[in-house]
């Protein structure tokens, strides 16, 4: 006889309803047990048990006039324990890393005046609503209170930085323009007037994060008679690098978004695609066409995107992002296989993203401190030489390199990984190349005047074949190492913004230059 | 003690079983009522019940010839109810807008011969088929019969009216031309043929929708011996501004496709991708990669798409396509946020798909009466102006904004969703200032004679240089303001398709002017 | 009165409570049987029961080392099952082909070892390990122990021979190296140097498949000490053409990935994705945005994937990659539609894969052999004159149009899936136009020695203008093609890379032209 899974789980699904029936009256004294631990968690889940009367007066109106977001907390941890109970779990399991949290905390669901009135004074945004000093802007700096370790290690991220390593670089601050400047005509050509704030934010900003600045207050009719509310500008941004109105760095909401900050939407990679779908970083669109992502999309609802710790294999059977990157894993034993991390360098040896060419990754977060041998704020220099005493050594990029891999050694055989190593390296080299071609030819054009060059005080991302210039590292060099570095190739290696175009930019920014002027030899 | 989710729902699960031996006594009495109705509901499921003498005709060939669609039907509510029962439905909850329906329609399934033998006199396409006068087409003239407000609320949409206003506009016709037209060599340079019927229906008609029209009968062998069926040029085609058999306008199926008519696909934001994906509108992709989009990516198994009317918080905690156009909304309390709509403008302050540019929604859905200053039928003016009297005034802007921002604040405060607003009135003026330079540029070249223009009796769409005018505001400028509108930006809004490309376009669109020409005053 | 759905499934689900408690008696002579049959099966599935002792020791090391893997193996259907039990199915529910298989195999589950020690001394990469002569690389050749009529169809598959066909033609050489070459300048002007084998394993081949070969062995420390493992060039790959150690062809793995080999994976489109994502064969993007391909996404969760055989409606109500080109379909009474294949071409009258223009299907997979009527190896001439003795004729493509579109017509009339073919026919011979007028100006620019040509020994592929006539056949008209084939047109038939994309790049090519030389007559 065979059996199909459907047919054996109806079986299954028989065999519990009728054990269901016969042990229930043994199982009912171990459940009376739970049913009384359960009324009080499940009241909390309904947000009628451990809430604080502050939060109580907040969803007095706030459950009416934003339901949305009330809604979407009740279903949340937040909602559903207290910081006295998360800190009661030992072991893997404990999903809160400080080892004390303010008292008036410890025995209350996490609701709305819990994280609005945390550290009130230290807000620049703090205002009286109702009685309560209430800040618009929760920030790392708040959720620290109870998630210490993990606030402390996404502040020596990348990311947390991601508003200083842009505005504070004089030659990415070019590039912005370029990009975001505004097109005039001024004696029949194109001039770039520069940007203004609300441009700044939908560009660039909007992922690596606005300044927020508190300038001024204004009066609102509401349904409790008139208000005063504090004006934010860059508000609202939930870019990872965000500077808060406490000082502080970044935005947890980036990928823990609102109200529910669930781990699920965390784990799985689509809130990754908001700032990374390319082509300049095109980490989701390469992930979602590799194996790992095909896996992942076919299988995702069989998957536990809750359990902490994350069981390879138990739990999934393909990676996501976070799995790579950030999650805390532990194999079938429960043994841990990469420790959790908001320090998301910590398993990444190269950085793939060229600026101009892919390069080891830098040893410090803020990266505006770096200067490649031509005193220029960038990682490598134009031919391509790393700005090696800001960038990790050999030997902390094998130890970044063994924590990425500790992960895929849980599916694949040492060979296979060493193999796939061995290319990615290969690849990072062979981009490299490309675009030392691509720069050399550049320079030739600016020698040659054809294009206005740093040399010459000009911007070198604003003209047409600047732009090819950039094309060719910024998207084409990039797809094919995410692709290298997440799925092996595909389309995304060779046509999809790739090798294809990669060529074909090296060959049009080439005949653009002889179109132009001959070479000096002819 | 912690209690993660999955203990407190395993818990919960043991308690339900528990109840479920000890109360099953006491509510059998209730149950046997639900019983007794149950088994017609679940009978008519099956399409057992109330299924019409004539449907059950139907089916008995075609359950065997085109299970696909009858095993679809049968899952749908149109096989699980009557018209009559869903007009007793009081209140929001009521899915059918007619007060009244045909005496024939209200106690029977609406399945096969329901619809297809609706109406039959004015349908051109109607035929004899075993006796039934069957037409192969239903159209919006045919649903009107039980959702005549949606019908109606439609016909006055952009949408309904998407054939005309791109056939009947000739500007638009020398853009479709260019796009569609058959190049042949012609004493070695490029000329463009007009394209075929079967071209047109598959590129621009394909989402616009094709005039269907009766051509002739053909005799088919079948398994019921030789059989006429009328002949249909256009078909088929499901574009939503199809000009119908019975001179209406649409096709409901465009987004709630056969046969099982579902909600669900309607709130989902997936049926709007087919012609939604851009560049020229990319709203789907814009949508994906947004915070709302992510969210819906991560949750949608959680929520449900089958409520009316539709609860923010807690059926759905992040907005899909349907959510901010079109659904009926109400909050927590069941109170209406925003009224239900078919007639997609009411919400839609301004048309940021720009023809050249971003401009004020148009008053009425037939577009082809709009002239600009300069008589040509387009909503503004080369120079960026407004062809204002065809164009929604401020009151009306404000009005539309408003009915938006309704579902906006239900998750967000006031001064987010006014931050917000902001930024996307800036954009849409910022990428209508880049337009405006682009145009200029292309003005130029028309001028120097590089490329024949309008003033000259040239198509403004054909040659390369006006294609990179196009580029710049039919796909950069409108990726940049879905982005806004949707999501406030990410990569849609700067490397996706956007300020980036948009910017070397630009550049390139000098460049080749000025490799071809030198400037007059040189 | 009306029953919304989730009414009426609260009231099934009650009744089906009721119906547990007073029938389970009643049930419980019947489930005694099924018990004792499903502890075997759940033992099974839980790796305890008919697990051989040779894989038991795999899974000693491996269930720790890798659990990624073997928890995902413990999922499968090779984990829960026996050839023996799977042979015992009869009719079109049986899921192994082979008549008989080797008699170790038949009452053991399928685990590492029943594959991986198959066939030893067949494969190149056998090696002992902990005293097992075990291989790395299961190829089709293993498979077919079990699955002999997929993996003969299968081989008889253009898929098959990725490799060869790719590698082994002159022409395609040229092609490859104009992406994969490392460009490096050489006085001033680009050269491209012959990529190596890493380059080549993560483009082309990453899909294609690589060449795989044993270069040595190595020795690895280990938790039970040092061991000697093979070193495999071209190792990791999954490509549906690799060339295996044992020297058959392909990879199951590219569609049925490691270790559950679910069914359910390779009817889903996902997997798909990963060498069908475009722009040379944008075939997912295409189904995404199609019709079918919405339905797909909003309905999926409601379908099932599982079972064999596949009934059109039942089980799901619209088509993916597998219902139309390679599963077994069955109707709504059993009845076969479509037999299953995994010769795909069997269902392909076209391959609408330009090279360079779209052609009736080659007869054999083995497409070396063709030539066209110029000599080169490629099915059509430069003209677009078809190679026609080496190409399916018409009776024969009149053959593979009728399988495909028995899938077609379970959900649509004749009338319909008539019109829509009379489209796809319009759309092959108006892209082959466009391509032949792209053509004609790139054989132009040869002739003017604006581009190194074949006709004077230059890779027709490796300059600018090349790529712009490359890009026309390539992507552009690729993409409107899959658009008719498998959604009838959207965007991916107009705006994204697509007919507008196609003429500006044809007006780019000529514009190209004429800028650098005048036309003769001139």
């Amino acid at each position: 006889m065979d059996y199909t899974s459907s047919e054996l789980g109806s079986v299954r699904h028989e065999l519990f309803k009728c054990q269901g029936v016969y042990f229930a009256m043994k199982r009912l004294s171990v459940i009376v047990v739970f049913l009384i631990a359960t009324c009080c968690g499940l009241s909390t889940v309904r947000g009628e048990g451990s809430v604080s009367s502050a939060t109580e007066e907040c969803l007095g109106c706030h459950a009416t006039i934003h339901p949305g977001i009330v809604e979407s907390w009740k279903k949340s941890q937040h909602a559903s324990t207290t910081p006295a109970r998360a800190m009661a779990v030992q072991g893997l399991g404990r999903k809160i890393s400080a080892k004390d949290v303010p008292e008036e905390l410890k025995n209350v669901s996490i609701g709305c005046a819990e994280c609005h009135t945390l550290r009130a004074k230290e807000h620049k945004d703090t205002f009286d609503h109702n009685g309560q000093d209430i800040h618009v802007v929760v920030t790392p700096g708040d959720c620290q209170s109870c998630h210490v370790e993990e606030s402390q290690q996404f502040d020596k991220n990348l990311m947390a930085h991601a508003y200083g390593n842009l505005v504070n670089n004089d030659l990415y601050q070019q590039l912005m323009l370029s990009i975001n400047g505004s097109p005039v005509l001024d004696k029949g050509r194109i001039i770039l007037k520069p940007s203004n704030a609300a441009t700044d934010a939908e560009s660039c900003l909007y992922c690596h994060g606005t300044r927020l600045q508190v300038t001024g207050t204004k009066a609102r009719t509401t349904d409790m008679g008139e208000m005063e509310f504090p004006i934010i500008s860059g508000w609202p941004n939930q870019g990872v690098g965000r500077i808060n109105l406490d000082d502080t760095r970044g935005a947890c909401t980036a990928c823990h978004p609102r109200h529910d900050f669930s781990i699920e939407t965390a784990r799985k990679p689509y809130v990754c695609k908001e700032c990374h779908v390319g082509p300049d970083v095109p980490a989701f669109k390469v992930y979602e066409a590799s194996k790992h992502g095909n896996i992942f999309s076919t299988k995702q609802a069989e998957w536990n995107f809750k359990n902490v710790p994350w069981s390879v294999g138990k739990d999934f059977t393909a990676p996501t992002c976070a799995v790579c990157h950030i999650s805390l894993l532990v194999d079938a034993e429960g043994k841990v296989v990469s420790p959790r991390t908001h320090e998301v360098k910590n398993r990444l040896p190269w950085r793939i993203f060229g600026l101009v060419y892919a390069h080891p990754h830098p040893k410090e977060a803020d990266v505006t401190v770096i200067r490649n041998k031509d005193g220029l704020p960038l990682p490598t220099d134009l031919e391509g030489g790393f700005a090696t005493k800001f960038l990790l050594n050999p030997q902390e990029r094998t130890e970044a390199a063994q924590a990425m891999r500790a992960s895929c050694q849980q599916c694949h055989a040492k060979s296979w990984v060493e193999g796939y190593w061995e290319r990615f390296l290969n690849t990072i080299e062979q981009t490299n190349t490309s675009t030392l071609a691509a720069t050399q030819i550049m320079q030739e054009i600016w020698k040659r005047g054809l294009a206005t060059g740093p040399g010459k005080g000009g911007n070198p991302f604003d003209e047409f074949s600047e732009k090819l210039w950039s094309d060719i590292w910024l998207f084409y060099a990039n797809s094919i190492r995410f692709a290298s570095a997440m799925g092996g190739g595909g389309d995304y290696g060779v046509f999809a913004d790739a090798r294809y175009h990669m060529q074909k930019t090296l060959q049009e920014l080439q005949d653009w230059m002889e179109a132009r002027k001959p070479a000096r030899k002819q």
